[in-house]
């Protein structure tokens, strides 16, 4: 019991550049205070509807089993896994970062086997290695991997690695938490069976919500499961009675309603930009952070044809403690960038272009921002350099 | 995807009085609209640390295991299911309503064992029946029961079944979901060794986290453990590191930001007002309703010495639609109350008081709005009986 009465939390000014969450828009935020109603309100299934059909729109799909999971991105993967995947299954997992590591904990802990196909931290997935793994081993119940790499800023071909599995006769389970918004996710055409994605990223709502996508081929595996889905509360044979179509539906845990309120209005926004728009941003972001940051002399992590616009590993200069850094960066501008995760800890900064935090300001204070303070620390850059370098690159 | 635009969701104007969600306050409301910051800023450190300091509070308790699922309640049951309940483990199980039904279900498919104990919808849990079924099966790991049914409006007596418990070696796993905030749960004194609640009922916030207390009993038992947590995204082992205690932290999963904001404000809120006076309030208002309903001759369908004041459960006059009754007051006076569920399903209805919603103008409004909703349709009450009943037990 707290001795001194706890006051209301105001929380201080940040540009979040980091893994996500990205900066969230003032009419995402003002969507999240609206009054809460019932979720089982009329008004509330027509919302419920309608980010059905712009799930639809931002992965590029017609699975009518395509709602958010009332949970964060590890949910959402969960949902996947434990829908799908029954004990003695075997899965090809592919490891090139911290998810793909997860998603091997995930088979494991449903008591089936993870084949692990391993790629170095800042490389993709190499579909050589994953083809050859599904045929050495004929009748894995599915493959498993990340198409944007959180934690190296590696974007890996999804599009190849789905054809891989569908032709082993094996289901796709895709991690699409940080691609979904930025860069294309088409889940029908590349033919994924399970994508989940998050709300935090480059859709730039609130954490806490992971969309889900299922294939028909998705929906009838968890059709002829032998036993129950470990997880009530993950159990899409049951959420889907409340999430499913017609005016009726079936209470199954109550709704997170103001989270989904600010996540309808987070893809109202990505759908009145445009697809493409915003892929398009985020591309010309990129180009200019890279610009900017190669100008002042610290090269990235990940080889060009591989990189993420919206996540961008950056390689952290000799004899410079990336800790002091991020630290100076927040207390003193406000701004929030990632430290480096597992195999690349205090060896890279991630500066994330994600959403609302896509933009040439955000850019341009993380350029000005990052050189006073490596500059203060006598980091051998090139000071001056990179806001020239970053300009012709966003206006030419 | 929409051919038209889809345009910003207006929710209508609703008064909360079902099974929850209940209304939210503005200052809730405008707290979850603050922006979003990162997960790991110190600044966010700090409130999760009022939160869990809050909700020691909530629950009066002590246990350093205090947190907030970030999911609904049905992730905060799983959660406490999930990381104390092992494979071949015996549960028994207290179902006398929908959620003990859902125990069962987690108990079962965690390859466990659940031993029901039964009682009739609308009556509490017989603890000679639970002092039976514990010395017919010695050895089992735990003894879950719900503390306020939601689904009935029955409160059980918490303190002596946990005390069974503890005297036969178990734990004891309890859903505190509607009580906490509008009865007490006094943790520590029950000796109560994991129990779960969530946001939106007597906390009045918006719905989607789950408040969590395990005792240092429970820690032990997740800590000899003969497996790893079948869930990676709810194992406590893990997410402990996050929500754990000193300023370091350890990335588990994205925390959802801004429905934490929420959860922090209504528990100063609830701080402020002080559990005391919100217990006596919803007493109050409880007892006015009841008076009212009772007057028109709507008599209740649980036993008074086992009511909850905060979910009252009516029962539906012989000859008349419920669901048209609910229909009307939603639509001509924007009042949500709930249906009933399973074997009360078109028997009862569910008039909620918690939290925000319990106060003297939801209880005359309620009563009038019903008063005049089965008046239309002809039903056997007594018009102009229920508020002056109620007005006189709210002011004497």
């Amino acid at each position: 019991m707290p001795d001194q009465p706890i006051r209301p939390f105001s929380p201080p000014t940040r540009m979040l550049m980091g893994p996500g969450p990205s900066d969230v828009h003032p009419r995402v935020l003002a969507a999240m205070a609206r009054p809460t109603i019932g979720h089982l309100d009329p008004a509330f299934i027509g919302l419920m509807d309608e980010i059905k059909a712009l799930l639809h729109y931002a992965f590029a799909t017609a699975n009518p089993l395509t709602m958010p999971v009332s949970g964060p991105g590890s949910a959402g993967m969960e949902a996947c896994f434990v829908n799908l995947v029954e004990p003695g299954d075997t899965v090809v997992v592919c490891v090139n970062g911290v998810f793909g590591g997860r998603m091997k904990e995930n088979v494991e802990r449903l008591g089936a086997t993870a084949l692990v196909v391993e790629d170095a931290w800042g490389d993709p997935v190499d579909p050589m290695k994953v083809k050859a793994a599904l045929a050495a081993h004929p009748g894995a119940k599915a493959l498993a991997f990340v198409h944007a790499e959180t934690s190296t800023g590696v974007e890996s071909d999804a599009a190849t690695l789905c054809r891989l599995a569908r032709e082993a006769g094996a289901l796709s389970i895709v991690d699409a938490v940080t691609s979904l918004g930025g860069i294309p996710v088409p889940v029908d055409e590349w033919g994924a069976d399970a994508v989940y994605s998050g709300s935090q990223k480059c859709l730039s709502c609130a954490p806490g919500l992971s969309p889900v996508t299922f294939s028909p081929r998705a929906v009838a595996a968890m059709a002829a499961r032998k036993g129950k889905c470990r997880s009530w509360f993950l159990d899409f044979a049951l959420v889907t009675a409340y999430w499913g179509s017609g005016a009726k539906r079936a209470y199954h845990h109550t709704a997170p309603i103001n989270a989904l309120y600010g996540l309808h209005e987070s893809l109202v926004m990505l759908h009145e930009e445009g697809l493409e728009a915003a892929w398009a941003r985020h591309a010309r972001c990129h180009a200019a952070l890279v610009a900017g940051l190669e100008a002042m002399g610290l090269p990235l992590a990940v080889a060009p044809a591989h990189r993420l616009p919206q996540l961008n590993s950056v390689r952290v200069p000799d004899g410079i403690d990336e800790g002091l850094v991020r630290a100076r960066l927040l207390e003193r501008f406000g701004l929030e960038i990632g430290a480096g995760l597992g195999a690349l800890a205090g060896k890279v900064w991630r500066i994330g272009l994600m959403g609302q935090s896509a933009t040439p300001s955000h850019v341009l204070a993380c350029l000005t921002a990052l050189e006073t303070v490596l500059s203060g620390l006598n980091a051998p850059i090139r000071p001056g350099a990179a806001v020239p370098a970053a300009n012709a690159a966003l206006f030419g």
